[in-house]
C-alpha cells in the first residue's frame, strides 16, 4: 500500500504542483469515500488546491501529461465517486473553503467548493436565511460535492434539491479553462442549461471552484409531527394520505422499525417501543399550524400514536432520530447505503419489495426514506468483515435496482452513480441516452482525464 | 410570396411525408411567431405531424435530404424561434394534442406537445391540481413550446419555471431516434441532466413529442393585494420590501403607469386613476391571509392606496389587468416584447435605466415585470408601420440588453434567444460557453438541420 508513483507523467505533475502530498496514510485516506467501496490500490498523490489558480494549474498539467484526476471535496460520498486508486492523482479542493459573500437582500451566497454545507447555514442564519438542500451529512460534506452529486436532503420535499438552489457556477475544465455557467438572476434561458449539466456530473465534466447559491427566508413557523405505526405499510399509507390531502410538508421522513431500534440503542431514545415504523413530518410557513392539523387528520386512521409539537427543542430531538439513522446502523455492521427513487405512491410497494429481497437473499436491509419524494435509502447491513460490493450484498443491491426500475423508479435519487451503480445505469437510461452522455463527456473532457470510470 | 419549393431535397421530403401543406397562406402564417419579426421569405412547406411516427419520419427524411426543419408549436413565441423562411420546412406539432393521462395520486400528467398550457390546467383542476408555469399566453401557447423556451409566468415566483415542473420528456432527435430524458420520480441523479438540457433549447436539439408534467395541489386559500404607487420607483421599492420581509408571494407583478392606461383603455377599468405604477401580489396556502397582512405592512410606507381581497372573482379581475397588458399595448402600435432579468434588488434601477433609454433614443418603452424574480418585460412600442427589428427599436433593444448586463442580469428570463437576441448572446455567456454549446448542438444534430440559426 505504499508504492511510489512510477508513471513519469504523474511524477512530472506532482513535482510541478504546489501543496502535494505523497504520504501513504493520506493517500490511503483519499482512496475511499463513505460508500464502503475499497479500490484495489491507493492514488499516487494528492494535490491540495489552495486557490483557483492551483486547480487551473493542476488540470492544465494533467491534460499535458494525461494524468487521471479524481476531484475530491469532503469525501463523504456514498457512490465511490471520489474513490481513487493507483495511477490517479486526487485533486482535493477542501481548502478552498471561503464564504466569499452573502447578500441578504438578494438572498444569495457566493462560496468556494470546500465550504461545508452546515457552514453555509450557520453563516446565513443570522440574516434569517437558509440554504435548502440539507443532506443528513450537512456537518461533514462540502458544497462542491453537493453540486457534483445534486445532493438532496429532508427539506427537499418542499424546497427542491441542489439544482434548484444553485444559480451559477465557476468550473475549471479539463484543459484548465474557466467556464461560467448559469447566472445570478433567478430566471434565465440564454443558451443551453450548462449549469444543470454540471450539477450532478460527479466531477466528470469539470471541477467546481465557485458556486452562487440561492438562499431562502427561514420560515417563521414550523410545526412538527412524529407518528408511530404498527408496520411500514401503515406508515407508507399515511405518507400517501398526506400527499393525497394536498399538503406540502417541508419534511416527510420514514424510518422502519429495525432502524428505530438501532437509533434507540445509540441515542438512548425509546422510539421503537412506540411502533414498528415512524414518520416525521414538518409543515412550515405562516400556515404551519393549520397545515399540521390537516396532516394529523390525514394520518390518524393509520397511526398507533401521534406526537405534535411546535417547540423547537423537541422538534430538533425528533429530527435527530432521522439524522442519526445512518451512524446508528453503522454500529451494527458494514453498511451500503442505497438510494433508490420510486413514484411516491409506490412507497409501500418498495418497502414490501425490499422485505422480499431480504427473504430471498438473506441480506439484512433497513429502510429510511424521504417519503414525500419517493426517495428510499435501503441500508444493506453486513458483518464488519463482509464485503458490501461482492457476494450476497451485491446481489441484493442489483435486486434493489431492479425493484426500483420495476416500480417506475430510478437507481439513485441523490447520491449519484459513482463507481457502485455503473453496472445498472444503461439499463435505466437506455443506450441512446448513454451514448449522447458519453459524447457530451468527450466535448468537455476530450482526453478523459476527469474522474475516469465514474458516473456515466 | 408564393414561390414553390425548388430544392430537390425539400421536394422529396414534402412528397414523402403525410399531411403536408404548401398552401401559400398557411406558409405565410407559419413564417412568423408573435415576436413581430418578419423573415425575408416563407417556408417551402409545412408538415402537420399527427403522430410520433410522423415526427420520426419527417426528421429521418430531413436528415437524409439535409432539409432545415423549424419545429413549431402554437407559434406564440416572442423571440422568432419558430419563424421560418425560404428553404425551411416547418414541422408543426400542434395536432399532437392529446392529454395522454393524468395521475391525481402521483400528481403527474403525461401530455403531447401540442396540448395548450391552459388545457392542462382545465383538465387537472377537477382533481384539485394545477400546472404551475403559467405564461400570460396560457390560453394560446403549447406545452412543447413551453418546454422549448423554459417558459415562465406569474406563479413562477413561488413554484419555479417550466424546468421545475417537467419530470421527463420524449424527444425525437435529428436522425429520427427517440430519446427519453429525465424520469418519473421527483428526484434522480442517474447520469447527466439531459432533461434540463432539452428544456430551453428552442427546438435546436430535438423535437419534444411527449412530456411528463409535475402537478401541484391547488392552494386552498389565496389572498390578493393590489397596490398603487406614485411612480415606478416606489413600486419597485415596495417589491424589494416584500422580499426583504421574507415573504414568499405566489404572484408579484409590476405594471407601469403607461401600461395601466393602455389596459384601462382596452378593458374599461380605472387603474391608472389610482396611481402611476401598480403591484399585484398574491399569497397562497394555509397561511395566505396571515402572510397577506405582513405583505401589506411591508408595502404600506410606499403605496398611495392598497386594495385587498380574498374574493376569487375580484382577484381574477385584478389578475386580468396583468394578463391583458400585452394585448392592450399591441393596440397602441407594433410591440417588441423584451424579457430581461436582473437581480431582484435592481428592479428600480432597471426601470430607471429603461426610462433613460427612452430619453436617449426616443423609443417608447412600457414596463411590466415578474417582480419577485427580477424578470422585466420592457415593451418597445413603435408605430404600426415601423420596424421593431431595425432602426431605433433595435438600438433601444441593444441598450436594454446592455442595461441588463450592467446590472448583473440576463437578456432573456423566459422567452428565449430565438433569432432576435442572438447578437447579444455571446457577450452574456462568453465565448467558451458558446463554443461548448455549439459542440453539444453538434452532438445532437451533427447535420445542423434542427432550427438552424436559432438560439445559440
Ligand atoms: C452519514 C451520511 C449521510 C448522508 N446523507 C445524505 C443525504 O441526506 N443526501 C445526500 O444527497 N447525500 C447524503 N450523503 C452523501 C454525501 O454526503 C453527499 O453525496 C455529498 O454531496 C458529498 O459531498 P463531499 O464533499 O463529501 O463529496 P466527495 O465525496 O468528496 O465527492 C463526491 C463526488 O463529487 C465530486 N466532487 C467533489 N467536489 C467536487 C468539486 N469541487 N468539483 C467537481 N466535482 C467534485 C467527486 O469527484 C465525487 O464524484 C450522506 C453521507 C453520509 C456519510
Ligand atoms: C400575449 C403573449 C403573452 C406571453 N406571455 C408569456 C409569459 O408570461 N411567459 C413566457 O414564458 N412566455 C410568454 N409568451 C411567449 C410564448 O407564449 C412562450 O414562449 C411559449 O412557450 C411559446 O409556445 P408556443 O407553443 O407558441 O411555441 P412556438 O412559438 O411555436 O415555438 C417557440 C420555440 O419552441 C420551439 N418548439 C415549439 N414546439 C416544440 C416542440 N414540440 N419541440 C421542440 N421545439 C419546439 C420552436 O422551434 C421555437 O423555437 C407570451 C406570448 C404572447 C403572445
Amino acid at each position: 500500500m505504499t508504492e511510489l508513483p512510477t508513471d513519469s507523467g504523474v511524477n512530472a505533475l506532482l513535482t510541478a504542483c504546489r501543496n502535494v502530498s505523497t504520504d501513504p496514510d493520506e493517500r490511503a485516506r483519499a482512496s475511499i469515500d463513505r460508500s464502503g467501496y475499497v479500490p484495489g490500490g491507493i492514488p499516487d498523490g494528492i494535490v491540495y488546491a489552495e486557490s483557483v489558480d492551483d486547480v487551473v494549474e493542476t488540470l492544465r498539467l494533467a491534460s499535458l501529461y494525461r494524468v487521471p484526476i479524481v476531484p475530491r471535496g469532503a469525501g463523504t460520498g456514498l457512490a465511490g465517486g471520489s474513490a481513487a486508486t493507483a495511477g490517479n492523482v486526487v485533486l482535493d479542493v477542501s481548502r478552498l473553503n471561503r464564504i466569499i459573500s452573502i447578500d441578504p437582500v438578494e438572498q444569495q451566497a457566493v462560496v468556494q467548493p470546500g465550504v461545508l454545507n452546515a457552514e453555509v447555514n450557520a453563516a446565513t442564519a443570522e440574516y434569517g436565511l437558509f440554504y435548502a438542500p440539507d443532506p443528513a451529512s450537512t456537518a461533514i460534506c462540502s458544497i462542491g460535492g453537493n453540486v457534483a452529486t445534486n445532493a438532496g436532503g429532508m427539506w427537499c420535499a418542499k424546497y427542491g434539491v441542489t439544482r434548484e438552489s444553485v444559480l451559477s457556477l465557476q468550473v475549471v475544465l479539463a484543459d484548465g479553462q474557466i467556464l461560467k455557467t448559469g447566472r445570478n438572476t433567478i430566471k434565465g434561458v440564454s443558451g443551453y442549461d450548462l449549469n444543470a449539466l454540471i450539477i450532478g456530473s460527479e466531477g466528470t465534466l469539470g471541477v467546481v471552484v465557485e458556486a452562487t447559491l440561492r438562499l431562502r427566508p427561514k420560515p417563521l413557523h414550523t410545526a412538527t409531527v412524529a407518528a408511530y405505526f404498527a408496520n411500514p405499510a401503515a406508515a407508507a399509507q399515511a405518507a400517501s394520505a398526506i400527499i393525497a390531502a394536498r399538503i406540502q410538508p417541508a419534511i416527510l421522513e420514514f424510518i422502519d422499525g429495525g432502524t428505530l431500534a438501532a437509533v434507540d440503542a445509540m441515542m438512548g431514545t425509546d422510539h421503537s417501543s412506540r411502533g414498528n415504523a415512524f414518520l416525521l413530518a414538518q409543515t412550515d410557513g405562516y400556515g404551519a399550524l393549520l397545515e399540521q392539523q390537516v396532516l394529523i387528520e390525514a394520518i390518524t386512521p393509520f397511526a398507533l400514536s401521534i406526537e405534535q409539537t411546535d417547540d423547537d427543542g423537541r422538534a430538533a430531538e425528533l429530527v435527530a432520530a432521522r439524522r442519526n439513522a445512518i451512524p446508528a446502523l453503522q454500529l451494527l455492521g458494514r453498511v451500503s447505503i442505497g438510494d433508490i427513487g420510486v413514484p411516491r405512491k409506490r412507497l409501500a410497494d418498495a418497502v414490501q419489495g425490499l422485505a422480499e429481497i431480504t427473504a430471498r437473499t438473506g441480506v439484512k436491509i433497513f429502510v429510511i426514506a424521504h417519503a414525500a419524494d419517493g426517495n428510499l435509502h435501503p441500508m444493506v447491513v453486513v458483518g464488519h468483515n463482509e464485503s458490501i460490493t461482492e457476494g450476497p450484498a451485491k446481489v441484493a443491491l442489483g435486486e434493489m435496482f431492479h425493484l426500483a426500475q420495476r416500480l417506475g423508479g430510478t437507481l439513485t435519487g441523490e447520491h449519484g452513480i459513482g463507481l457502485l451503480k455503473r453496472d445498472w445505469l444503461e439499463e435505466e437510461v437506455g443506450s441512446l441516452s448513454l451514448e449522447l452522455q458519453k459524447k457530451i463527456k468527450a466535448v468537455f473532457d476530450p482526453l478523459g482525464i476527469l474522474n475516469p470510470g465514474k458516473g456515466i
